[in-house]
């Protein structure tokens, strides 16, 4: 099973995407898609959204995962963020991917084991879990890998649960 | 020119199209997009994403305006809004129609003079400046105009603006 993680962003959008099948995670695909702040907004959107989409029909993940957006202190960045969260959510629902949201106190605690977890530990696990060379960078594209692999780990979990209902 | 205004919402979508060429502005088309709240929200998007596209599709808006999101009370209900926003921006840019926000004060004041009219007030002024029969409803739907007049109204402005630049 492929996983995409998408940690959303106007700015920064963290695309991560594991294959959760064999005995140890497996890196497919790691990026950031980037909007110029300096274009209008509807433009930024359509540059994430055709970039995403892009990189989906690469990918063909199996399941996605968008990180649940909170209330942060920037409402200007908030906005965005979830925009950007709604795009991911209507690009997974015209494949019929079955998508999810996870808090970010919950990927830090499946991938480091503390929901206190600071973006360094996250970063170093990820790269730990997936056996990377390299650390990945910018923190967004490691949180998306985190995000993919929390969503990962939890899926014999949901299906035990869905199949007792 | 034919004005398409968005006031975005999961639950209920106010969609109102007018046309600003005449002496006096004229309703092309009036709706409310309805998503279930018992739905994935994947689905209501993908269901309000339809829905919106196919509207637009028919009206042809040369414009398209859409309401700001603030901060409300309620984080979820702003999530959910801000998504739609989101949707109705990507609608507008690949598409090409240029698309604007304005903020509910800037609509009110538009169409009734006052920055702090209530909703009442507002459907009352859209009935009357389009010559309607029936009052819109719900009020999603008058607000919806209401943004359309407002922008349809500052376009020789932005004109201008433009042209000054």
């Amino acid at each position: 099973m492929i996983v995409l993680g998408v940690d959303p962003g106007l700015t920064r959008c963290g695309i991560g995407a594991v294959a959760m099948d064999a005995q140890r995670p497996r890196l497919v695909a790691v990026t950031v898609i980037r909007s110029d702040a300096s274009l209008p907004i509807e433009q930024r959107l359509l540059h994430i959204h055709t970039e995403l989409n892009r990189i989906i029909d690469e990918v063909r993940p199996d399941e996605m995962a968008v990180e649940r957006v909170f209330s942060q202190h920037n409402v200007k960045t908030v906005m965005g963020t979830a925009q950007v969260a709604g795009l991911v959510m209507l690009a997974a629902a015209m494949r019929g991917i079955p998508v999810a949201m996870h808090t970010p106190t919950e990927v830090k605690a499946a991938v480091t084991g503390s929901g206190r977890a600071d973006k360094e530990q996250v970063t170093t696990m990820v790269t730990r879990l997936l056996g990377l060379d390299e650390r990945p960078s910018p923190a967004d594209a490691a949180d998306a890998l985190a995000l993919a692999l929390c969503h990962g780990w939890q899926a014999p979990m949901r299906a035990k649960l869905a199949a007792s209902r």
